[in-house]
């Protein structure tokens, strides 16, 4: 079968490689409808994260189930499912608590975990995947695929943010990620929600997906803008959806004391001052988004037409056109690649 | 009068002081019944602050109300009244959401708030002072003297911390702060409560106040302590009462994914990695306790004497001898030092 395959940073390349194998008897295999690439894809693309050897690259993914292992019991053949780039038991202690990206069972897929193919081996099948309540027509897999990971972040954002009615919430990047906290704060019943972008496509989109005020300026004055969109107070809620340095200095700044930040950019060489942060008054988290929480909700939102998440996809390729869609994110030319197995 | 300055660290001189004045129709002065030294004051008295002019210390204080301006109207000569560290308003938007100590016309007494005297300047007196319902006994004088900063203080940090019940909750730092944190995480109903102390008397009053567990070992071999008591998971709750590197450290380590930690030691030197605080899964929340919240709650269980917080002061001397007291906190011979003025 054809997989995306990482060489070296900007080296992609679409390959035969290796079909999956049921390894354990609570694995699934599934054959995949649709996948994409992530922002965080891009980190190793740029050179951001080693890459020490070719890597079979994916994490987001919607499929058939194929086969699954003798211990499942909640997804069987012929399904349609999501799930999503942490596999999870979901009965554990910390699942229970809705942190499955931290189950104690836990086994990342992560930017390796080989979802941009024809099929892939789903760990932990019974925790992981979540079935549609029937196959879904074309048109929502996009929004399906959404929700496996982009949808899925910024919701979590949204809710580490505390994003609800009554609330003003400010969005710190206009990634697939950022845009997606945007229909999250939306439906989550936020007053007002403020997109820091500069791109005009994607301020569309963050209209298109709830967004009340955009904001252009970056860095300080962006912070000040905010400000003075919030009667000197700042946002109550703030969602960090890049993960640099630069970011998160916005996202502290741009929050009200006692404000929360819900931060769901993978932190790269942030460094948290103790007394800024001491003196700031906010609430911080965040981290690698627990998905699953929140699928059976995404999906229901999905099938009953509730939202459309999955017009973030701007581009859609061929798996064998993956290296282009690589060539399209890193550039901004695309906010967000869907590939067809 | 006689008030409490410090000149370089360590060293203390009791001297004649100016006699407060009202400076703004919003002020009150108030004649103190107790003051007391706080583990804030030992961060300059050890070298920790600048102490670059000699300055006039405090900022805990209850007393009876002497004068107040023009435009107070909720206290009055005669009432004993109890404050804290940071005067607010207690109207502005920050405020009325519980945040007072980043209230939008706050006036810090801080450090060099001129409470260790026999009389004080208190600004804001509307939004700042709360009376108690009667002139109280002398016996739960220490008590609402604790409610003005390490009481209140602890107790935000295990409001922050989202102690409460079916929870584990641990506390770093065996100063005055964490042994009222045990004591707020009691009262919040938190089911289990882990004090890390190595000092016998501290953990002889953390158990007083209410822990049920008490782990003496630091650092890395404190959080496996922790975490062999929370079956490998760590606790749901954790209060940093501390604010070194050591200690956020620990607190960080100590909290299990999808975990609160609520920190309230001033944080010195403390540097959080992105990276480490992604992955971590935990809540942060903290800052100078907004006191003020806490406040009316407080006096109400310790008037009811439902609660008995004074027991943290093991030392009581005349202002006149405060520079022992400072002695006796530096070397831990003494949990927490009442001056009586």
């Amino acid at each position: 079968m054809r997989g995306v395959v990482m060489y070296a940073p900007g080296d992609m390349r679409v390959e035969d490689v290796e079909e999956p194998q049921l390894l354990k008897p609570t694995d699934a295999i599934i054959r995949l409808c649709a996948t994409c690439i992530c922002g965080s894809d891009l980190w190793p693309y740029r050179g951001a994260d080693d890459v020490t050897e070719p890597f079979h690259m994916g994490h987001e993914y919607v499929g058939i189930v194929d086969e699954v292992g003798d211990a499942v019991t909640t997804v069987k053949p012929g399904q349609f499912v999501v799930g999503s780039f942490f596999a999870s038991d979901n009965t554990c202690e910390i699942c229970q608590a809705g942190y499955q990206t931290s189950c104690v069972n836990r086994e990342v897929l992560g930017t390796t975990g080989r979802a941009q193919a024809q099929r892939m081996r789903v760990p932990l099948a019974d925790g992981t995947l979540v079935a549609t309540p029937d196959v879904p027509s074309e048109d929502l897999v996009p929004s399906f695929l959404a929700a496996s990971d982009v949808l899925g972040t910024g919701w979590f954002g949204a809710v580490a943010a505390a994003a609800g009615p009554g609330k003003t919430v400010a969005v710190v990047g206009d990634g697939a990620v950022g845009l997606m906290a945007v229909l999250a704060a939306k439906q989550l019943g936020a007053e007002r929600i403020i997109a820091m972008s500069r791109h005009e496509p994607r301020q569309r989109l963050a209209v298109e997906f709830g967004a009340t005020d955009i904001v252009t300026e970056r860095g300080e004055e962006g912070v000040a803008k905010v400000k003075e969109l919030t009667n000197g107070l700042g946002a109550h809620s703030v969602v960090e959806a890049v993960g640099t340095p630069q970011s998160m200095a916005q996202a502290m700044g741009t929050a009200r004391p006692g404000g929360h930040i819900g931060y769901v950019g993978v932190l790269h060489d942030v460094e948290i001052k103790g007394d800024d942060l001491f003196m700031s008054h906010v609430h911080l988290h965040g981290g690698p988004a627990p998905v699953r929480r929140f699928l059976p909700e995404l999906i229901d939102l999905i099938w009953n037409r509730k939202i459309d998440p999955g017009k973030v996809f701007d581009l859609e390729l061929p798996i064998d056109q993956a290296a282009e869609g690589y060539r399209a994110m890193d550039e901004r030319q695309a906010i967000k690649v869907l590939l067809r197995p």
